[in-house]
């Protein structure tokens, strides 16, 4: 297998070529005023949170193709996730989903990550699954549902579920509350909210002093006529009666069409309530594409927002983590794509003009607000990226590493070509 | 023209008619275990607002055809408003829109009003247009503006708005805030959302102590890349942090694709902040079509949450309104036309078996659920509605006799055929 | 277990109600000049084919929760087929999916399916998953595929299943090419469809004479960037390329957010291309939700248009089927709702005054033939829909009688409660 | 006023700043075994024609804000995008509205128009507004209208058009049909789409020998229910049938929701009936705004599609143009704007690694196709669009340039602050 050595050495040997390539767009930035010392500084310390499900090959209601060489236990999850980390160096937590990876012995499982340099980022509840030995059915919601009985396992599930995290030092709970209903008249929308923020306030007061709970919304799917939760506005509504614990997720494809998604980032961190992000793509619905595949500039304007935020509001410090299905690509090499195009989001929201573009907005310069845009997301930033990686120990190009180093086949020698990972 | 008498005589001429029609759906309802007299005494006194500038032809960016007859004063607006209450006894209140329907004598326009049986409903403010003698210019914004001048003024102009209100007997004030942006850049989302919070404020600060401000949402146009208040979860955050008498409205048209408007309807109803309505239908965007005229169920299942929550939440008295664009029909038909599908909808989302929804709500009952709102959306209770219109003093069929009278030949006559109702 | 007895003396039991809520509506629509008895008997001999996959639990990418009682073999689900015929007169087809029902002996279950009055309609072939003993793999498209090999091998699956098809007395495939790609760049837009165009050629090629082949379209899902038959513009062009025995078919949740589906049945039929339909409805995506229960008035505008084209065209015959999931209800209830909407809507549709809509856009009288749609729409025909049912030995409410005779019982009792259906 | 020799001027005045943006990209792309010259002799040639009536600021049907300074005939039309092709070399032609825009003098109009260098691009007809002499109405609609008397004068009023065209050395007809419905029931499909046929038939056989016929499609606005020509199906419908001359046209606007633009520009050239584009952004609507403003991903993969089919299909030469509404921005502004981001898109396009891709996609390399289109998108080319502006006698930075001559000053100076370019 591959060692931090192996990339180091050939990090030395593609000297030469990055500095080809990083010169000059650090000397145009420089030109431009911008301190590229600080900025690579933000890049370095930034790090974005892999799903325990995401090591593995997703797939649709239609069908599944898998891949090969997945893991097929949560050790496995969290050498891939250490693979992925000594390759880019940005991803140095695991986001557990609880039931699909009960760690047995919690020590054990904190110390094997620990030697990949890993953390243990939130932990995910599931109530939108019967297991096989379930005393009651989620068929009709959790959370929400109509029978207090169910709704108490639901409760005690999430319950459970920040024991966990605890005992692996977790300091968060994402709860994508996956209730709704597919007809109309099959819920009562305000008993069912009802009903939902009183379970949540159960799990709320379950919470540990520093700890935060996370308040997915979506749309629709697996329900098809109404969500819970549906929108940002009904995710705050609940996050400001549960607490100040309490804050908004946004999943990037749990929106309708055309939602301007950056604004609803910006409110929300205005009101101190954005808890983090579920990174991700879509042309359509919630289609789980590698993030910034299709609408990259849409990503970028998001980081933008996120940005002057972080800058210029209290909202509390940011959760950052994937979550797409990797259907059809290699499930390492997809993360790989997604960590690259996250980075180059950040770094061309770090290089916009601010001064220019508060000038701009102050005197309804509308092209010229256009132009400090538009000039941040034009600067190919891949050096700069690059840059901040190798100092970090990754790899110049983690893709071409994983790919020339062959480790899908390694992998699929260990593991064998039929494994499926736990919850797919 | 037409008068209350020949009114009369025809609806005697229908009673046969209207008798074969009505006594089977009643004795239906009847032996469903409905109490066919209560839901008649509740369309009886259910009444819609006509907004001012919904007598005359509206038009596209494109282009505007004109129908002939429109109406060239507030007078003649009230004229025909009152026209169309005489012949439906559902819209005894006029909605006005300043600076369109500055009233020069508001005594007497009361006065006018008062004897076609009118009230004044919610006044409209303006801060879309530059009038042409405006001091400043709202091209890139009103109460959101960068420029504390052009805030000041917009804030002035929502205050007299009130004044006006107040001389005529109107208890509200709608904010459709049209301002937004057109470009990524342009505004700065939270810097806008607070300027315009604090304009709210003032204007807020202005209400007498019986009225509510109703503060609308739109996710775009007459902006094209953000709205300030783009959605129920901002409007609902301004009218929270205004106080008790700001309230959300919901004009129907004003969603982004598949939204579920019910939902919105009751979640806003559960919080006590759902104002009141602008009625339209629409098939892309904001269409302003005749209400009911592309997705009736969506409207009944939107009556079907309010009758629920006016039965079942503390919200206040709900303001109801048309608010279409009439550009192919004859305005005052359309109105008819809308006026009959409200009714229809609210008709049909009383006779819904609530006892029997709840039921299958507390079992999961999908089926049941879904056939207790088919079978009252699939009732026909028009002969309900016109038995409630007759007996308000109504026309049997107003479409029929508007048609009948030739009024429109006699507007025309009156008016002239090139004629521009003021704002159009 | 219910047998055609029982039924009709439960109709004998509810004739006088029955009559009570006929003759009212019979009248009406004698008063408006339509002959009751002409559309009784369209009615009567509409019948719209079952597929053999909605008889079990359908379930989404997260989750499947299982009825119970649900068919364990292609004998099973034809008796549920003959069961819901028994039930509603108007499901006197089945249509097979392959390989998921394969006949081992075509005789034998041809004579089932006769004994309960079935015959076999549409074949379904099935190139969107692995099966077991797959050779190729379709993880990367069929007959788009880039290998000649996978190609090869689909399309020889689609000549076997035409081969059982004619075993059977089908006498059409249906192709739901489920090809595409997730990503930019992944497919050649142009190569691909090319390959598909020559690959259904030599589908078209084994046709018998007297066989259709119809070629559906979806704008996504499986695939989330492009499917290679997306439209209806790229399914007309493969079908006119094919010959004459090749159509396209519509399935209502295959579209866009907005599209006007009533206008593509329109211009389809205009051009002869119009083969067929998969009922359901969505409200977001590709729901599968029962056909009409939320937008029931969309639906009956297709209905319109299908009638209008059936007598004003020389579109060939059409197939019609049901094609939704049943997560939630009960599967043979859900079919019984599906049927009734249907038979509901085609009923409206039949009653529309044609003489009154074509005078109505004659004369550009848009509120006419706004009034003459809503008028069809908002009578209840549905003592019609029982008159015809009750005609032609059905049940006078199959739902009741479904639930009376605790149908769904028996069948857990002698199927058991964790069967899962074939291809589910 | 501002002349070629001050731009030669200024540019020589940055060469040293140039090269230094400009080598290390040429040298990159070199490295990638791109032949830079090539792609820059791409660019030289590429010409975007700007539409007559882009000149003028633009509204919304709620109000329209001017800028001051716009063109009060064609003459100063000609004017401005002489101008504007003086700064950026890309903008060889000028596309004329008529009644807009109608020729007193073709001669003079011709010479004046070529003493900017400028050509004629496609003649566009209008029959979508009432002028104020019109013997009829298209308030119903033109080419599909029920009245053969509105459809004659349609006809003959594009007839005129093309006439016009002819004097100019125009050699191509837009029809940008916007006929429609706004309500079920008020067009029948069927009869609106044949009447359509027949009428373009005969503009059609007025058409001179070497003129094309571009048949634009729009789903949606003017009308809100339906339009004649929807979608890319129906305008490819009537393009086939009408021969070889017609060719379908593509606004980037004019599509529903999550349409793959991209693909329907590969059918169409596939089947060698692309006819050109209208360039323009939208986030929700049509909502006209600069080209790749909102989604320069999408136009750079519309793009891709281009260069792919110049390069691989028989489809005829195409026609560019922008057709924007500039609200808010100085239009000579957005329109260098837009120039500047179509002309990147193209060089991003020019620089896709062609064998690389086919490769992937022949070995379905998901991974390494996204790679290979992301590698080009992300890639700086402005230095290289600038280095082929400059080469054509273009200005390097052509907004600093139009900016710093202070060129909205001096026409507002020439034209007055208060003037409407006609035809808005």
């Amino acid at each position: 297998m591959i060692t931090k050595n192996n990339i180091l050495e050939n990090n030395t040997a593609k000297k030469a070529l990055h500095q080809k390539r990083f010169t000059p767009v650090a000397d145009t930035l420089t030109d431009q005023g911008i301190d590229v010392e600080s900025i690579l500084k933000k890049l370095d310390t930034f790090q974005i949170a892999i799903p325990s499900w995401a090591l593995g090959t997703g797939g649709t209601r239609f069908a599944r193709f898998p891949e090969g060489g997945e893991p097929r236990s949560l050790e496995e999850k969290i050498e891939d996730v250490g693979l992925l980390h000594m390759l880019n160096a940005s991803s140095n937590a695991i986001s557990l989903h609880i039931p699909w990876d009960i760690p047995k012995d919690a020590k054990a499982i904190k110390e094997l990550a620990s030697s990949h340099g890993l953390l243990f980022d939130a932990v995910n509840s599931n109530t939108f699954q019967d297991q096989p030995d379930a005393k009651v059915s989620y068929k009709f919601g959790s959370l929400c549902h109509v029978d207090k009985h169910v709704r108490d396992e639901a409760i005690a599930h999430n319950k459970e579920v920040i024991d966990h995290g605890v005992a692996l030092g977790s300091k968060a709970l994402t709860v994508w509350l996956a209730d709704g209903s597919s007809f109309p008249g099959q819920l009562n929308f305000r008993e069912a909210l009802q009903r939902t923020q009183d379970s949540l306030q159960q799990i709320y007061d379950h919470l540990p002093a520093d700890w935060k709970v996370l308040v997915e919304y979506k749309p629709y799917e697996p329900y098809f006529y109404s969500m819970v939760i549906p929108d940002w506005g009904t995710s705050h509504l609940l996050a400001s009666s549960l607490g100040e614990k309490a804050l908004s997720l946004v999943d990037l494809g749990h929106h309708l069409p055309n939602t301007n998604i950056e604004q609803i980032v910006a409110i929300l961190m205005m009101q101190k309530k954005l808890g983090g992000f579920h990174f991700n793509d879509s042309k359509y619905g919630d289609d789980d594409l590698t993030v910034a595949s299709i609408k990259p500039y849409q990503f970028f304007l998001i980081f933008n927002e996120l940005v002057d935020g972080m800058q210029n509001t209290k909202n509390p410090e940011l959760s950052w983590m994937i979550d797409a299905s990797h259907n059809l690509k290699d499930p390492i090499e997809d993360l790989i794509q997604a960590i690259e195009a996250i980075k180059i989001a950040y770094a061309q929201a770090l290089i916009v003009d601010r001064a220019a573009l508060k000038k701009a907005q102050a005197t309804n310069d509308v092209s010229a607000a256009q132009e400090v845009l538009q000039n941040a997301f034009r600067t190919d930033v891949r050096a700069l990226v690059a840059e901040s990686r190798m100092r970090m120990g990754g790899a110049y190009d983690p893709l071409r590493t994983f790919r020339e180093n062959q480790i899908r086949k390694e992998l699929i020698a260990k593991r064998g070509l039929k494994t499926v990972a736990t919850g797919l």
